[in-house]
């Protein structure tokens, strides 16, 4: 029988235009060190602007970090937190994508604690110490649908100099305050907003087929699967459609609250280590359909494939088939299916070495699948995926 | 478009044996006044002393207030923060179903604040005052699946002295901990398994009906919906059966996430006003095909029924009748089709004065169902269920 535990601290304003009434939350301190990206969208589109509006309203002074690349560095954490210690910051503010928000949470911890980041990475290179102090507050504003991090504790920071991408957490990395506000995100193009979206999908995906999975966990999935099924094309198509953009956000936030990945996450993260500019949302889209007909057709999960399929619209599914053919339409639908990993500098050659990676790097849970996957299986998943 | 918060601190544990896991959680305190039910369930059936041995294995102190009444008065409030604060508790254990859990998140308040819980309440004869300092942290632990207030921060208070019923509530009442385990459900006689699930059902049905409902709030609803539709002639049949008591007390908790109720349950509430002894949930009820089938005959609610009627199991519903004739189905598989109002000592002619005590008494948002009523429909209501 299910045994499972809900916590999500976070307070999370859901709405276009929400971003329009952070003054009349009670932030969570005097003056905020507000991390952003080094890129110029925030800046152009004015959301920077409304930001310190915000702020200025609610009598909070702030500090601007604009400094995050994508990827963030441990260098990126390390400078953020000693403009926001120079500058006498009591909380963060973080003001973008996952790449921003995960390294607004690192900041947020090196603001309090002392060393550095890496002291508190599991590594191989990391020193894997458990952080002595609470980071100061963190409220998320995010300006994509993709990665859940508004919603979760986690962070994902590279170490230039060790060439390691690690997983950083603790409780106090928990937002206390998140707004989910399409508005900002009218300015993602199609391809990432695709990119992205399904990024989310599969969150939500491989938390339903998850052996682990329990009804609550279900219940956020598979509306997070519904909302994306029926909006990503549009969202995609006319990205001005302030209603699918918003679903979208929904949806990403939702397969957020419980995110319990499985291999494909830790598959598409082998790919990505070898070749840096592989957007992990589009490296997802490579294997989704090999990795889950993998299961299809040996019958592995045909009540959780089910049901997805009903959440994306057929209307009376038989078979795990109906799932697989679900999945390939929407992928279809958002642009992506003519998506190679050749294309991505990935050779056929290379691949035969992803197996045992799979065991080294982290991502999801590699022993939650429908069936347990072997080195062979792995290697078959990605050759079929191949082209 | 869609526009709404999120936000639910308390962290749950769900499962039967959470209980006894609680001593591995951080507590948040050192002393725990145990606040719980003057009737003997929680000892005869061991609940109160597995609760001991978790605060006794986590190293934290109690004290035992076993004196919280059904309907719990100001007077147990009082007494129970006396005996917080003589015996210098920090926090409250409250173990029990909605009275317990009300009454102990009132106590809570009480051990920080000045003056009597009245001088806190927003009745006619109410202090109305804010409360100037917080409660003490509240962990709830419910042994019945109807109230949903292990999620809220929400509490319903008698004043004998007034002869006035009302709600209190305040952010720090919400729980900070709660457990919901379906062993200490076991015990639930099945009239009541039957009262209180329909109560959760109908918090469920009324938010998805409701005029402000939101995709989140939805998604919550009609999951709690298609546990107890699924469940509950189950745990009534056979309390014992420990799948079905945990799958309707998830849908309780998930019913309590968002709770926005309608006009329904204020209408009972006037009912139970008039008569101490109506049971609440046997109440709605008695009204309850009423007054969703006013709805249904004017086709105002087609969409949410339909979607009612899908969770409930019906295959491809094609009105709001076909959620009205789920919902009938339900109620007798759970032996409650023949409840009468003149069994709880209504009679027909008091009804004539129902509709001016709708505009008085609180309960749920009178402005929010499909179509607003007028003081005729809740008549008509009332008299169409009236047997």
């Amino acid at each position: 029988m299910y045994n499972f535990v809900f916590h999500m601290p976070a307070k999370v304003l859901f709405g276009p235009g929400k971003l329009q009434t952070l003054h009349e939350e009670t932030l969570p301190g005097k003056k905020a060190l507000i991390v952003t990206t080094n890129g110029t969208s925030v800046k152009k589109y004015g959301y920077l602007a409304s930001l310190e509006k915000e702020l200025d309203l609610a009598g909070v002074g702030h500090e601007l970090f604009d400094q995050i690349r994508p990827n963030p560095t441990s260098d990126n954490v390390m400078d953020g937190a000693a403009l926001g210690k120079k500058t006498g910051c009591d909380f963060v503010v973080a003001l973008g994508g996952g790449s921003v928000m995960d390294c607004g949470k690192c900041i947020a911890l090196m603001m309090t604690n002392p060393g550095t980041i890496w002291d508190y990475s599991l590594s191989v290179n990391g020193g894997k110490k458990a952080a002595p102090v609470a980071a100061v507050p963190i409220v998320a504003i995010t300006t994509s649908a993709g990665t859940g991090s508004e919603v979760d504790m986690a962070s994902v920071i590279t170490n230039e100099a060790t060439k390691e991408k690690t997983g950083i957490f603790f409780p106090s990395m928990m937002p206390t305050l998140s707004i989910v506000d399409a508005n900002l995100m009218k300015s993602v193009p199609p391809k990432f907003t695709a990119y992205q979206g399904m990024d989310a999908f599969f969150h939500a995906a491989e938390s339903v087929i998850n052996k682990n999975e329990h009804p609550m966990g279900e219940m956020f999935a598979l509306k997070a699967i519904e909302l994306i099924a029926q909006n990503l094309p549009t969202a995609y198509k006319n990205g001005s459609n302030m209603e699918a953009r918003a679903n979208v956000a929904l949806a990403n936030t939702l397969a957020g609250f419980y995110m319990l990945c499985t291999s494909e996450h830790t598959m598409e993260h082998v790919m990505g280590g070898y070749h840096d500019d592989l957007v992990h949302g589009a490296g997802l889209i490579m294997i989704s359909h090999a990795y889950f007909n993998f299961f299809a057709k040996r019958k592995a999960a045909e009540e959780p494939m089910k049901k997805m399929a009903r959440a994306m619209g057929v209307k009376d599914p038989q078979s795990g088939e109906d799932f697989i053919q679900a999945l390939d339409a929407l992928i279809a639908s958002v642009g992506c299916a003519d998506l190679r990993m050749s294309d991505a500098g990935i050779t056929k050659e290379e691949l035969k070495g992803y197996p045992k990676r799979v065991h080294e790097v982290l991502g999801g849970d590699i022993t939650a699948d429908p069936l347990p996957l072997s080195d062979a299986d792995y290697l078959e998943i990605f050759e079929e995926s191949y082209k």
